[in-house]
């Protein structure tokens, strides 16, 4: 690009965020500076703001602004559920089901040993402590179906049976909607076991 | 995502970066807001500096943090050529090639009637006031082989002839490397039409 060092800076940073590479980083920068200075000036307020703000809910460990996040604050929620996932947008995938109104630990990742992430980076400690609330009866592991998600919930799994809790495991299947033909034959072998 | 009101703004604030959708704009927050705050807290600042440092090169229109760009301070180049691109990242294309001693124009964007993009937004009077210098002899329009491109070399190539310079387009051609059987046909005829 452009022989600017405040350019050159910009595109380093951008070029920080998951996902954009050089390209798209010099992209970003060109819009940002020819057309939208506004929209720019918004993203490094929305940062600054975020950054300082933003800090974990004491409870559930999701992101929050206060010390307890409105879901953990929620009286009418079941407090004998608990549903373990690892991030953010995952809870709010299972709210948006409608069907689930227990209460949730927030991962924030999942055990990665290949990235350098354990068990105290996704805050297993946490979820010990706040299994042990005695209101507790039932934990439901929704970690992802990958090879980590599913180490994942092992790992958690021994660690709460120690403390004679019921725990389960969401259901794999047959997406809904799908046709035989065209699922995975993993997905197919675990839909015939687990039958009912 | 969840439910703090930094967290939607940075959301909303990254979805307005060009090729970032809800999705990744997600992702992006929950990568920085997780396990990077220090590359959210760089960019912030990177943002707000480009922002109020950058401005445009009096003389080529570039991006530049002082009155003049380097390349228009350079006394060994070419005076007497002036290659008119869109970008800068087009001009550093053309840089990196080495073969091109003369100056530049940067249009900062090309005619796009549809998005509301009209001579003005591109700064054709600029370049009007920049090719009258009485040095140039040659302007070489360097606009992407686009349709929005072709049309902009069109109206440029006009408004400069009436100023009685030369005006040159680069060539079109069958690209290096490339194999007759898998180059689109429009290509081909340009290159027969264009033999030498």
């Amino acid at each position: 690009m452009a022989d600017t060092h405040a350019l050159a800076t910009l595109v380093q940073a951008l070029k920080g965020l998951p996902g954009v590479g050089i390209k798209s980083a010099q992209r970003m920068a060109f819009q940002l500076l020819q057309n939208d200075r506004a929209t720019a000036r918004q993203l490094a307020a929305a940062l600054q703001n975020a950054v300082e703000k933003i800090q974990h809910c004491e409870c559930c460990h999701t992101f929050t602004e206060a010390e307890l996040c409105d879901t953990c604050l929620d009286l009418t929620r079941d407090r004998t559920l608990l549903c373990v996932i690892e991030t953010p947008a995952d809870q709010s995938a299972i709210e948006r089901t409608g069907t689930y109104r227990g209460l949730y630990f927030v991962l924030m990742g999942k055990l990665s040993p290949l990235d350098g992430i354990g068990p105290h980076d996704i805050g297993l400690a946490k979820l010990k402590k706040r299994v042990a609330d005695g209101v507790l009866t039932e934990v439901i592991l929704a970690t992802n179906f990958t090879a980590e998600g599913e180490a994942t919930a092992h790992v958690i799994s021994e660690m709460i049976r120690q403390q004679g809790l019921k725990v389960t495991r969401l259901a794999r299947g047959v997406p809904a909607g799908s046709e035989l033909e065209y699922v995975d034959l993993g997905t197919i072998a675990h839909a015939l076991v687990d039958r009912r």
